[in-house]
């Protein structure tokens, strides 16, 4: 049994969100407040504030309030055990496909 | 801008919770009826088949009714854009954590 971070499947539910996955790229060419993150997308404060909050909770951003304004950056998380995970599971995918290649070319040597 | 199947954000959901983790594991081993399921994790056939239902969404699991039986096996979504898209992510916080390096060299050097 593999053992992943507790915190795989917050790292999977941050990203599965379109938004969320918007503010990672764009906290990744550059850091940005909350407001400038608003802006952006088009939605409230509060709004971004939440979605923010979720990516903190799986360690993929971390944010530092300056006076008035929160800022926000990319955080330790590089989804490793994600990646991980993922590539087990294509892995024991390819190894289902070459059984059933296998199980078609014995029937098809047993018709010719 | 990379255009990724509009299926990228349903794959992340459906791998966010441990049960569906599991249950694509476990047919990646071997193909199972919602009964087999069930009994496997210890839930109602009714939550079995809600995980499954998430699955079948997002392309990666497949079900078929025989008779009174429905069995279930993998699908045909491989996450192979859940995987570009976390190499993506993880390849800019290099490249920020390469330009920080970069920042702090500079720095050393003209305090020394």
């Amino acid at each position: 049994m593999v053992q992943y971070s507790p915190r795989l499947g917050d790292a999977f539910a941050a990203v599965a969100d379109p938004t969320r996955r918007g503010i990672l790229e764009r906290l990744g060419r550059k850091d940005a407040s909350i407001t400038d993150l608003a802006a952006a997308f088009g939605m409230t404060l509060t709004g971004i504030k939440k979605h923010v909050r979720i990516l903190e909770g799986a360690g993929l951003a971390t944010t530092e309030k300056v006076g008035r304004v929160r800022h926000c950056r990319l955080g330790p998380g590089q989804l490793t055990d994600a990646t991980a995970w993922i590539a087990r599971y294509q892995h024991m995918l390819e190894a289902r496909l070459d059984r059933l290649g296998e199980f078609l070319e014995r029937t098809k040597g047993r018709q010719s």
